[in-house]
């Protein structure tokens, strides 16, 4: 089993990221967050959302997307936006794939999204809704990666 | 279209059911919730995690879980536990549905399990972690029903 992998591009707010840790931790998903963080890995808040799931997951750091990006280079990329064409469930994830959420208020940047252009994903909603909670979207998508593997390794 | 619908069964952390609130909004979800609930509808932090979404979701409180079964007889129910033998994504939703989900820290008593024994369903993780998030344990499961109905009304 190739681990799927979630890129957290500066997140703002300590509970979601550590209540996507936790999410990381109970399937084996690798966790990589971009700098800067809008917290500190410190902070109580990250600390009690992620339980004592903190610990348990693989997690990287890095100064910039572009950095992640070089460092996986044989892996696909898939970009999360509300502005995508495509619903997540219309992708084809592969073992291994790196799924990309932007900062809580402002999604990922035009620079990024442009990066890999053909494989940007929304989910979807009502008409003039505004967004999921971050967690909630990573973990939609991420069960969608793992319902398409047949949950291997899981049970 | 016929709504899809969410219970939670004596929440207790507010941040999630404002979470849950938010989910059920951006999808047109009507929200059911059984009390005792482990705080007041005025809490703040239900608030926050709600956003400006708790106004935008239609909820309904009951005294009992019976109670959501007498109301909505016509309707299938389904149960989310760690314990049941079926994944959640082995299950066919029809519109309309019901999905339950039990208290942060203890689940669905035995008595409402025992009350749809075919229809429990689980989320497969690594074993041995603990559970999911309540809040992404719910979104997961409803986009799943979703998905299945072809995100009719959604965009």
């Amino acid at each position: 089993m190739r681990r799927l992998n979630i890129v957290l591009v500066e997140p703002e707010i300590p509970a979601n990221t550590g209540n996507i840790a936790r999410t990381c931790a109970v399937t084996g998903t690798t966790l990589h967050l971009v700098r800067p963080l809008g917290f500190s890995t410190e902070d109580k808040y990250l600390k009690r959302a992620g339980l004592d799931y903190w610990d348990m997951v693989n997690i990287f750091y890095y100064e910039s997307f572009q950095e992640v990006v070089e460092s996986h280079s044989e892996h696909s990329f898939y970009l999360a936006t509300t502005k995508a064409a495509k619903s997540y469930t219309e992708m084809l994830y592969e073992p291994g794939s790196f799924l990309v959420f932007g900062k809580e208020t402002a999604g990922l940047s035009q620079e990024i999204l442009c990066s890999f252009p053909e494989n940007q994903i929304r989910i979807p909603m009502l008409k003039g809704a505004r967004s999921l909670n971050l967690g909630n979207s990573a973990a939609i998508i991420l069960y969608e990666a793992l319902r398409q593997q047949g949950f291997q390794g899981l049970a």
